[in-house]
């Protein structure tokens, strides 16, 4: 299998590296043969190139079986008033290869209870799935700037919701059978259409499933107050983003917290969700499992290796299970290092 | 004083009664005379006018000294085909009122930190002020629908954006003198505006402030993992309605927290921050302290009655303190009823 990498900024290159050594792993205990090819993205890239996205990286991105980043961004291109921005990279890369539904897990694991600001004793159970729609809404609008206002266009097709309700529902059957579709119908055209079409979709097409509709203030709050009630849960994209950053504290870190994001094809962008922490790069201590985690959907996802899928995530719940703890879980916030952990994985 | 009373819908006019009869209290203990005029709004409305804010309603607001308003919305008008609803008679009113600055204190009372799903070492100290834009953006931009597509423009003048961060900063000079500005500005061009005018008033306007920038999907995590750092946070509407919601589980419940919507004028608006909850209307359950404190609000920001608010917030402390604990917040789930918890705050 061909796996691109894009390891991008900050502590990109330092948990993609920790990955790459757990899939070569995996790729010799089960005889596999993986090959990786590393390309730029983001803030690395326009230093490089000028562009978030060199063409040569994204040919290589579509010719791949899956894909695997870092993370981009950090303060050296954070000029609000930059023409390039490296997230214009992340968000052009999901674009053009219509990465429309973005999966992550929420499943808090038992040892790192201790790091989530939330009361352990609405966490245990846990299992959710947040289904982010990716390449629509506002993040790809139309923008306007004058001299004395702004705008940003949120606008959604009956076909990008229908696409991204349908994978939300697929994934529910091969779990509790139960989805909450999150809008804010109450104010919201977009929301309104959200709504009548997931609801045409559950009935017509998965009449089995459960489908539960929820204003976005009301989710911010349920998703603390009781965690344990969802199971699959399915938005667009902006409320998406907020929604699975506040939901990675039930799981400790943002560091534990691994994503897939499909489109229609077999190839996937996997990443974790955290960002480039430009803070701790380079200094080994940055939280290598969530983009570990993240291998672990490439190989369930894009390569339906299933049981080799298995194994990572073993293999970090043993080391977590063992204390081995990242700065960001570990309780006196003196933890092991990138290194330690990745070594514990393997 | 000339105060409308606009008890809306579901558990609305419950807990408007029992904010009214405290307000009545405190006009007999100090001397004043507060005179109350019911009007309609919402669903009430709906039914009995056919519209979500009559006119009437509206002019008694424009003359007013104060508002105090219960809740709007419920399952009977919440057809996503229906062209009225409840919740447009409050964003009406918001904006014809030129309500643009709606602040939300969060300050968990020790008594009721059980009621919170987040841990109590974290909550102990946390005293923050959510000031949120409540006329612009996304509520309010241009909506459209066609028969695949639906869009709504999120849009924001610099006019708009400087004096809601002037607001705020006023606020934050009473307080810490710290404001956190919550934005998307590696997405959107509102965000991107909002950052620049943000920087600009303080830098011109505020010097003594301290001004933080926080991207919305990060505030969503920081706000649970380290509550205590903030002082005021300042964002644009649609991200507001969902961090208040989030940090509403601070305080441990909905029914705990007040806020206030202000413009240019003396005229404001005061609700609890919960909605109408139909499930509990008309049993006599519902939790008025938020009501009552919103009516703390209403005295010292459009009377400036400074001890009289500081007296209800006494009042609604040592409630809490006495362990009168409504449904929402009791351990067991059986709580006092309204009544019993209206009694203990007079
Ligand atoms: C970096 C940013 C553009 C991105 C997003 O908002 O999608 C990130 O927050 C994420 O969630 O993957
Ligand atoms: C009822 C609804 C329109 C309203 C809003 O979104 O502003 C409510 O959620 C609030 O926060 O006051």
């Amino acid at each position: 299998a061909e796996i691109v990498v894009l390891p991008g900024d900050g502590i990109g290159p330092e948990v993609t590296a920790a990955a790459v050594e757990v899939l070569r792993a995996v790729a010799e205990r089960y005889g596999h043969d993986f090959r990786f090819h590393e390309h730029q993205i983001g803030g690395a890239a326009i230093d490089a190139t000028g562009e978030p996205l060199p063409q040569q990286t994204l040919d290589a991105a579509r010719s791949a079986d899956a894909i695997l980043l870092g993370a981009v961004g950090g303060p050296k291109w954070s000029d609000p008033k930059a023409s390039v921005r490296p997230e214009q990279g992340l968000l052009a890369i999901r674009k053009a290869l219509g990465l429309y539904a973005n999966l992550r897990p929420v499943k808090p694991h038992p040892a790192a209870l201790g790091a989530s600001p939330v009361k352990p004793h609405l966490l245990t159970g846990v299992d959710l799935v947040v289904v982010r729609e990716l390449t629509g809404g506002i993040y790809f609008g139309q923008k306007q700037r004058t001299a004395d206002s702004a705008s940003d266009l949120c606008e959604y097709t009956v076909a990008e919701i229908e696409r991204v309700v349908r994978r939300a529902c697929e994934l529910a059957r091969t779990r509790r059978g139960r989805v909450t579709s999150v809008d804010k119908a109450n104010v919201l055209e977009t929301s309104r259409l959200w709504r009548e079409v997931a609801t045409r979709v559950v009935r017509d097409e998965f009449p089995d499933i459960e489908l539960e509709h929820q204003l976005v203030d009301s989710m911010a709050m349920h998703l603390l107050a009781k965690p344990r009630e969802y199971d699959v849960i399915v938005t667009e994209n902006m409320f998406g983003d907020i929604l699975t950053d506040e939901a990675s504290m039930l799981a400790g870190s943002l560091g534990l917290l691994p994503s897939a994001s499909l489109g229609e094809g077999r190839v996937g962008l996997y990443e974790p969700i955290h960002g480039s922490a430009p803070d701790i790069a380079g200094r080994g201590i940055a939280n290598p499992y969530a983009t570990i985690l993240s291998t672990a959907l490439l190989l369930r996802h894009s390569l339906g290796l299933e049981s080799e899928a298995h194994c990572i995530e073993k293999a970090v719940g043993a080391a977590l299970d063992a204390g081995v703890f990242t700065a960001d879980i570990a309780a006196a916030g003196l933890g092991a290092g990138t290194h330690a952990a990745t070594s514990a994985v393997l």
